[in-house]
């Protein structure tokens, strides 16, 4: 099943809504997003292309952000199932708040200033501190991401700084830190700051084995003897973990910042 | 105004719908993400906190997507303004699809096999072939982004790899490539892929200053010589670009998808 999500903005609302809403149903489905749909032109346009489909027996859904009420009600008048996304709610916040909603263009995903430089610095602190590039800025990080390599630590690292303005340090684990007890000495400072990831052995195996096959680094062997010092590293130092095998960027980042009481420095 | 967003997933989509529904109203709020509510203790106490909140005379919004009954009633039992992201519109949904929704937890942020893998690969690529640090790489670019230092091309490339598995490269353009005439030679066999950033010269005087103070590099005369090659050079060879200083990360990363007819890689 085809599906548009249409916006005036970047079109990332409605696809986000219109994702999650169809998650519920068991069914493919092909995105298509179109964003910046600023102009009755663009939107008759838009509305000729998904009548064709329709009149072809591909008649797709429709989910739509557009705050220009004549724009609106070019796409609301396609000859598809068309959802406004915020359709149904305006009107109860509205009277909840005891405010109207603003008539212009609502920018969601447009530019905030001072949310904006905290989100680039974070990104650009994690880019400089990821593995374990540039330990002396420890004490600037929100969180510190241990594991061993290829447990996710970048990608989450990435991710808290791109959608909550955390700054993410990450440190890999490596055979070298468990000939010595404890904590590497570097890491010993900031143990508050301190999170886990692990993984399953079958996993890590495949991971590495997509990066360099046949290697001692990507043997089950390897992934099965690191996997175990480090957790019982973790269990040692009372450092919190979570196993990444199962888990999203998002849900890895949504469970480090509970976890870890990390208040986003967006709002 | 504080405002919860509540979910039995990460709380991503109450989030970002939460957020962008309330850009309509001209209000500060205060964001507080509650995820993982999977328990009917867990929810009964956020209820508690909830209703405490609301007895002092803060009562807050709450929006939630939560698939299990018994804990969305809960939650929508509170005293405060109650808002099911998906209320509405899944019955709608159900009667044009002909398909009923399915009765156990959505994971609209959930790890999808194959797309993950796509997603990891593309934040990889982007790490690695950062900054021109790998022209080697550039046959497997979908995208090349093109422009002077801090015009956006690191977090732009990050956010196309994370949201929708693009593979972009980016490659910085300096003063040395100036005093050629044309693109630079290692660009020359993927002009399709190329794109370019520019951005104002006050912004990136700016910014620059912020990195490295009374410079040379930063200094308005330095920022306008090289914004002015750049543009002159995207002009002349024909490269689609656009000013990134009063866009988001989001808003940049949605014109390139659509000016360049990516498609992403995630569904």
């Amino acid at each position: 099943m085809k599906v548009y999500f249409v916006s005036d903005g970047t079109a990332i609302t409605a696809e986000v809504f219109g994702s999650a809403i169809l998650s519920f149903f068991d069914i493919p489905i092909e995105m298509q997003s179109v964003p910046f749909v600023n102009t009755n032109d663009q939107a008759n346009g838009l509305k000729r292309q998904i009548n064709l489909e329709v009149a072809n027996g591909n008649a797709p859904l429709v989910f739509y952000t557009i705050s220009d009420i004549l724009i609106r009600e070019i796409i609301q008048s396609c000859d598809a199932h068309c959802y406004n996304v915020f359709g149904d709610l305006l009107l109860p916040i509205e009277k909840a708040l005891g405010v109207k909603a603003l008539p212009t263009a609502q920018k969601a995903h447009g530019m905030k200033a001072g949310v904006y430089d905290a989100r680039i610095e974070a990104i650009n602190y994690a880019l400089a501190n990821d593995d374990g590039a540039s330990i002396k800025n420890f004490d600037q990080a929100d969180i510190i991401l241990l594991g061993v390599s290829r447990s996710g630590k970048t990608p989450t690292s990435l991710y808290l700084a791109m959608q909550y303005s955390i700054k993410a340090a990450n440190y890999p684990i490596t055979e070298d830190d468990f000939s010595a007890p404890g904590l590497p000495k570097v890491l010993r400072p900031y143990k508050k700051k301190l999170f886990g990831l692990t993984i399953d052995p079958d996993r890590l195996h495949e991971i590495r084995t997509g990066r360099m096959a046949s290697s001692k680094y990507a043997s089950p062997r390897q992934c099965r003897y690191e996997l175990e010092e480090v957790e019982s590293l973790y269990r040692q130092e009372r450092i919190p973990f979570l196993n990444s095998t199962r888990l999203s960027v998002e849900e890895i980042s949504a469970k480090v910042m509970a976890e870890m009481h990390l208040v986003r420095h967006r709002q």
